[in-house]
């Protein structure tokens, strides 16, 4: 997983999306353009916003769906649905955007209980597949190495964003495979977000990337969260404290979005708890495979679960608000599950 | 110390500097400008060159210092300077910038063993004590009701920014204190500052928020170096890394600066981590005494104590990339005290 | 995972062991008493010496091994071995002493890969199964209802002790199963260690009491490890303090074994910590599963991880010790990969 | 605070007990025996009960109290009281037993408000101020130099037991200060307590032994407190996991006495959560200026802060187990504040 080649600032390639429903043409003309029904496997709340934006841009999709009535779902989106995978084998390219590393495993290798051939076994050589999921770099290594036997493509594309972002085609994408993959989905990548990094030919390194990006989230709404509860418990009012932090050293986006969710106590759903402790678990594990602990990782990893066993894990992770405010003795939300 | 006055999100008045050297002149004519001689208590790295800047801005500054040989040391610079605290006794406005609550408070209280009067006991009814030091806010609310028993204003105004800022004018100031005394130290404060946020009458308000800001940022410094320190463990190089977050979701200076001196490993003289460590007792006490724990601000402490004990005392704060990267087997450093 | 009824202190049964060689007699006679070979799965340093016991005990052991040497070097001891599993299947009893859960359920659910059959579809029904690993409670269940399918028996038995206790007979066992099956297994516990304690019909309660047993210990070595370290940087002699808290508030065998060898700074293999690791890595997991945070497990983690790193990894979990006064600053081990 | 001379084991010299009322005869007969009344400051709970012990041991104490009321309340415990300090300055040896730092120091040093003289200033040379008080090194150094600059002895001589140890004459004491001195109390001791440990003539190490064996105790809660809340949530009886506990691997005093109360959620008033916090910060400064951090501690630390912000401050420290079960999603307790 060598990265010496972008050792210098500028290594990391980024391209601004052009226009909406404009495919790129600047691509290497060597290299042929990805053409025919993009594939697209994972119709949650990013993916169908993300396979919609592929429609709205003259880019044709077929989904695989496990039940049928998703099949009717996905139409007014614009949406071809199947839950026949087999019907997706002939695409040049497939994207996923699925849970975990299991059922992205079994969509790649197949899983005998199902009857599911697999991606890695049905794909043509030469496709592409498309993982934008958030998964482990294990994982990703093994997927790599599966498609690459099957002489096909595989392209690591996590997103930061949520599905308001994703909608917006405001997703930031970090990308990482073989170069001439990597070319081929930036028009693609053009259609979904609003930048796209590109990191290199290990696929590991954006999913590393993606998981410690989500930690440094997660360790900064935990730290909004304690300084906000010390406030509140004095009798201030949090939100001077908030503008002066990001009117000086905090002026990022992720401190005003959440910033401004916790001092006004809206934790309405977002990124729901048990995938963000499930993140956590993946970046702890990849930390402590590296060799490098991560405590401030543990302090939220420890406040989320409490804030599941509370009944919160239907909401947004500010909710890391809330129990900061709990931990300070004030009171707990009347009705956790409303949403 | 109540702030319900401050619910609303304008009630943070702020003012962006004139330009330099020229005192505002739109102060509420009814209140006596600032005039003559400005005294000056603390004549450090961040108290010299603010000093310096209120004489650029053709404010005549008369310097307390302790050795005969720091008067000198001043003349460079245009301040006037006096081993006898009697000489700053008939300033309208006396500025301190000292480094913990017993040097301040034996300023202001006297001392007897050293034969000092103090500020309270000899400044004339109706002059400002402009505190500008990182304090406890129980010692700015003893403060407060001493000078207040003697007819003299105290402004609390601890500010963000390093000894650098302080040079350019570029420090943040977050002021409380009684309204007619703000807008006193309002030009003042446009000599010194880019900004000014003025929070209201409680002075302790103004102390408490500076120190959770440093928080935020000793946090966050503590997080930019776990997730680098996996990047290395990885052979991955963490400024691809950094470039993403700072493009994303952490756009703001405290990101982009320490995140840049954690990837150089350049940990020259800055803030020092014994002051570091003083401002996280302070906190952490304030965080205890509003019956609110900081978690995450544990992580930062312990770090800092094994930081000093491993010899790195004299190193800026970024150090705690030094120690993440220790933690996870690095090398540790090989000359630490060298500068 | 109803234990309603073993609410009541007595509930936990107990025997001590009877004397070596002497299989007990007063097990119900309706119950058909282990006869023949004991079949034994797992020969390392745990599982060989707990062999050797059986043997010395006139219990006739035939060992499953993976490579061919190792039947050599069990025949000092009177194991007889085998690398062919199926000798094993005609076993009343097969005791498993496995590393972790991956390993366990290869042996019991069999691997395509090695062309194993796997225990519970070669054992005779009425047979039992004897897990004596340290696992987690999901694979627990897993395995328990595997055996059932398959009408046999299946009994949790994980052990406290190293391998110097097991040779000396001084284990301390945790079993639970159907109590019919728990009490044939009776007069092997015997053999094995000095006392049994028996907590029910549901595996996995045994298996969960053993890893929040380890987490017990664990913390204690850490904090052992953090008040010693203060000791030492203080220039003080830590045996005092030690004798001093062994003498009143904490006699157990815990800390006076730890609390020496860390005051003693031997931390010569024993538990090491990869295992160490793993056991932990299981109690955090099982911890996130109940809905429970243990932040105290979560400090050990982190410092187990920092010890690997720096090449501590072949040492036993003691090295806590050393790895506490590392954080205080004093020096590094010289040859941590020497024993 | 060099401790060379007891780094074998047997320098931790013990006495045990003689049989109470009988003053020990086998000092030193160089060494003059106390004779007279022995003054006494602080008959708070644990003073009181020491006192009465000393008075049943035909020791007369007077006691030196701040308010009239006591006077009369004391009188059934055989103890002469006074609001006057001056009326224990004649005596050969004076116990404290106060609750910080700031009392003794005052108690030592006078007070002006007060117009109190202080017992440095007071008593005659050659007397004893036998400090049994939990406090910090710094403060014990600085008593003990201000005494030897009067001639008189400091002998430090916290104790572990609570009030119901007191009554019942179970404390285990550790003493530290000039060995005549120490000698000279050692009957006083034996009326005391079931043991005395002497570490040396430092009394900074007899204090910091204190502090130290209370965070043992403290992490010790903790740790019982996490384990015992994960098996309440899946559902287990935790009198089985203890029992096995107990019977292993911690059979000292701490786990069972401790795990007990956890188990059956009995918090009644004991050693009650601000002093427990009061100790927790004096250990944790000792560790932040010894420069070796302590984890573990700071766990306990915010959990304390939580417990006491939730109104459990009046409970005993076992109260740490329901925050544990807090943590966890389960319900408060329906009445903190009751007793």
């Amino acid at each position: 997983m060598s990265n010496s080649e972008s050792s210098k600032r500028d290594d990391v390639s980024s391209s601004q999306s052009s226009s909406a429903g404009e495919p790129q043409t600047d691509s290497p003309s060597i290299l042929p353009s990805i053409m025919g029904e993009i594939g697209f496997i994972g119709l949650g709340r990013m993916g169908a916003a993300m396979a919609a934006n592929l429609v709205a841009a003259r880019r044709p999709v077929i989904a695989y769906v496990r039940r049928k009535e998703q099949i009717e779902q996905l139409k007014p989106l614009g949406i071809s649905a199947t839950t026949d995978m087999g019907d997706l084998l002939d695409c040049q390219l497939v994207i996923s955007m699925l849970p975990d590393d299991d059922a992205l495993r079994q969509v790649v290798m197949g899983s005998k209980d199902d009857h599911l051939a697999g991606l890695a076994a049905g794909l043509m050589p030469g496709a592409i597949h498309l993982s934008m999921s958030t998964i482990s770099t294990a994982c990703a290594a093994q997927l790599s190495l599966e498609h690459t036997r099957h002489g096909q493509g595989y392209v690591a594309a996590p997103v930061f964003g949520n599905p308001d972002a994703a909608k917006a085609r405001q997703l930031f994408i970090v990308a990482a495979g073989a170069a001439a993959d990597v070319v081929r989905c930036q028009p693609i990548f053009d259609c979904l977000g609003q930048r796209t990094f590109v990191v290199g030919a290990d696929q590991r390194e954006a999913n590393l990337i993606k998981l410690l990006g989500n930690m440094m989230t997660a360790t900064t709404l935990e730290m909004l969260a304690e300084t906000i509860a010390v406030l509140r418990k004095r009798g201030l009012d949090p939100q001077p404290f908030l503008e002066i932090m990001t009117s000086t050293m905090f002026g990022g986006r992720a401190h005003r979005i959440y910033g401004d969710k916790i001092v006004r106590q809206t934790y309405a759903p977002g990124f729901m708890l048990p995938l963000v402790l499930k993140d956590v678990r993946l970046a702890l594990a990849e930390a402590e495979n590296a060799g490098s602990p991560m405590p401030s990782v543990g302090v939220v990893r420890d406040r989320l679960i409490t804030a599941i066993a509370r009944g919160y894990g239907d909401l947004d992770w500010s909710v890391l608000g809330q129990i900061a405010a709990e931990e300070a003795g004030l009171a707990p939300l009347q009705q956790p599950l409303a949403k």
